[in-house]
């Protein structure tokens, strides 16, 4: 044993997961799969650390900054994936040789950035991504958002709103507006006007050297959100104008809330609203984001859109892609905030076999063999011999449903932890009155 | 798009994990976590990036050189995590106000280690660890041993051959020998007795300043392997001679076989073996290593032992801890190596629903909504109409098991690539129709 203690801790923005929260992420990302599973989407994995070079200069200045870069033992520069995107686009142009297109796959992974840490937001997260490569066009667009719709759903997370948008909108205003050379730093101001306001996002116009004029412009359109996608849609239509890109956008998302609802999505929670842009670099038609009704501080904990030049960095193939991805961290933190969402059940009933000392220790474990063999309950053997007070208080700590004690060899006794209730029964008959006691609660 | 194209590719010995391997990999997973929760283990997760400080010095010299390290945007120095063993040692010091003890948990995570890439061993790889903290004691370790083997019956990889010992043993035999001043190459020089053969672990011994007599001896040691366990624990017996700690060793490993056999283990698979002595330093008890039968050249992929001093490092508390860990990315590689174990199926029946224009986009969206929602089936719409004669061929190589096409609005066609067999009916029978024709598989 060392002699100087080293104080446990993590480094800022890096968290653990303790078994509360553990639990529901187990139980989210299994719902997440199944969903995804059942749309044809296959799971794939890439590597965490990649060649900086692969991963830098498509997200955007702003994420290359926030890249966690290092040289590795073999001088090589490499970073930590910033996003599950990118390191996709490499994965279908290393492989467009064997998989086959369109290609469905999911990836859950863990991401980093090296930003400022806050509520929700890790430098270390894990990131749910799901997306369609090898076709453009509306099937595939509404596909995802109804699938993401599906899984948000099956997670029991609460009421969510998910927004969308088409970046070939903001493009034909932008032409319109003769700011076509603008366009990234408007999408990053245009981005940010629900965090600083439309006067935050003036001033940073402003300073990317649109005019007074421009600047209304964009601010009204970013704002142009009515009652219904109807009239959201007639606004917009109102201030783009006859430009063709811009047409094609309004049209886009149009016909994309109708294929929603045909896949299954739910339309009251499919909100059009041009403020929407995500501050990403690659995106190029439908964006989108997703916020829970009961969590709006956590941000948006579902985002995505049309990437369809990325894989263009690392293949001459035209490989279009749309996807999303769902923020399983910042979700965490929601449920954490909220007594209602964490309140969801998310493991079996617990028995506890106490240990009464060595001589019955192979019955107590023989025992637990039987009941995990024979019910759906999770099982535990006390592994001590300690005072019979201290395992019952251990039970109570963990919530256990019930615990068993082997008296003699073939009889034991059975205290419901719910009710209080002891019954003393013969060996072979434990799986069936602890099944039946679940049965009744 | 960008002009030049930056070859796509992955770091070496750091892989991408295509479908077929993915699929695997969620199945598997997926069962080791039901085993887990089934003995009462609750999913837990720690960063991948630590203070390197945290990270380094308790693995040994030889983990210490493999770690990643760099300095962080802060100047902080970090690490990747080596093992998710000792940040599981740091992680039930820092929240041991909170867990209740004894505390039961699983962590799935990726772990990094820069040794030289070879088959079946990457610089990033995945593990399945459980472990059990707060009590020593041979049910805790019984209860290791016969989840582990729960696990991996539960993973369908084939047969296995989990071997055990207790580091305890030979401690006594360093005793005699006068050799516990030399205890850790000793170790280092037994763990890799099976990859260099006796002569190259005599050459290692000789070197690290052991006598030929001595190396005679631990020679013999890590080959007394009888026919039996018995016969084994007999043959250690002899060699240990009167040594205390070494009879407890001695004791605990036969006691351990019988309750892992209560536990519901498999005793056959079960084989006390001196020579397992694992490599790193943090042992202190029982020790084991498994492999799989049809797959021995990916070396260990089940191993662990008890670990009672680790969270000294952190803590004043004694934590004495015994877990184990799975290597998923080994027995990828041993599926990939495998006819019969890349065989085991991993997905739901496939059904394609084709795309016949935009004007049936939306019955066919929905058509698959239905199919989703009424079947256990997995559900694609090809996202654009290209010719039929294209679907066809894209529904053959995914290996689709049904092709449904839309005819009218109410009628269509079902087409079973099973079988060739078309069927022309309404709508609202296909869920019934196709679940009837699975069934009949």
């Amino acid at each position: 044993m060392s002699s100087s203690i080293i104080t446990p801790r993590t480094l800022r923005g890096f968290a653990d997961v303790l078994p509360a929260n553990a639990r529901h992420q187990r139980r989210m990302t299994h719902s997440i799969e199944q969903t995804f599973a059942s749309f044809g989407y296959d799971p794939i994995s890439t590597p965490a650390v990649e060649y900086a070079e692969i991963l830098r200069g498509k997200g955007g200045e702003e994420s290359d900054k926030q890249m966690i870069e290092f040289d590795d033992q073999g001088g090589r520069r490499v970073a930590l994936r910033f996003d599950l995107t990118v390191p996709l686009a490499r994965f279908v142009a290393q492989h467009e040789s064997t998989i086959k297109r369109p290609f469905r796959s999911y990836h859950i992974g863990t991401v980093w950035r090296g930003e400022r840490p806050q509520r929700g937001r890790y430098r270390e997260f894990t990131q749910c991504d799901a997306d369609i490569i090898g076709e453009s066009g509306p099937a595939a667009e509404a596909e995802i958002l109804a699938m993401f719709q599906a899984a948000l759903t099956s997670m029991e997370i609460g009421p969510f709103a998910m927004r969308v948008s088409d970046r070939r909108i903001l493009n034909g205003l932008l032409s319109g507006l003769e700011l076509v050379d603008h366009t990234l730093p408007v999408l990053r101001a245009l981005d940010k006007i629900e965090k600083v306001g439309a006067d935050g996002v003036r001033a940073e116009l402003l300073a990317a050297g649109a005019s007074e004029a421009q600047c209304q412009t964009l601010v009204r359109f970013a704002q142009c959100q009515g009652d219904t996608n109807e009239a959201t849609l007639a606004a917009m239509e109102e201030l783009v104008g006859e430009h063709d890109e811009g047409r094609a956008g309004i049209a886009a998302v149009a016909r994309l809330v109708d294929l929603v609802e045909a896949a299954g999505g739910d339309p009251s929670a499919l909100k059009i609203d041009p403020s929407i842009v995500r501050g990403l670099d690659y995106y190029t038609g439908m964006v989108f984001e997703t916020v829970l009704t009961e969590a709006l501080h956590v941000g948006s904990v579902c985002s995505g859109g049309r990437y369809d030049d990325l894989a263009g960095l690392y293949t001459k193939t035209n490989l279009p892609g749309v996807g999303g991805s769902i923020g399983i961290s910042r979700i965490l933190a929601a449920i954490e905030g909220s007594e209602r969402l964490s309140e969801v059940p998310t493991g079996q009933p617990l028995v506890i076999v106490t240990n009464s000392g060595d001589e019955q220790l192979h019955d107590a474990v023989s025992l637990a063999r039987r009941v995990r063999a024979h019910t759906e309950l999770a099982v535990e053997t006390y592994p001590v011999s300690v005072k019979h007070a201290a395992q019952m208080k251990y039970a109570d700590a963990v919530g256990a449903r019930f615990v068993l004690t082997v008296d003699t060899d073939s009889q034991l006794s059975v205290k419901d932890m719910r009710t209080g209730d002891r019954h003393s029964v013969s060996e072979v008959d434990v799986p069936e009155l602890l099944t039946k006691l679940v049965q009744s609660d």
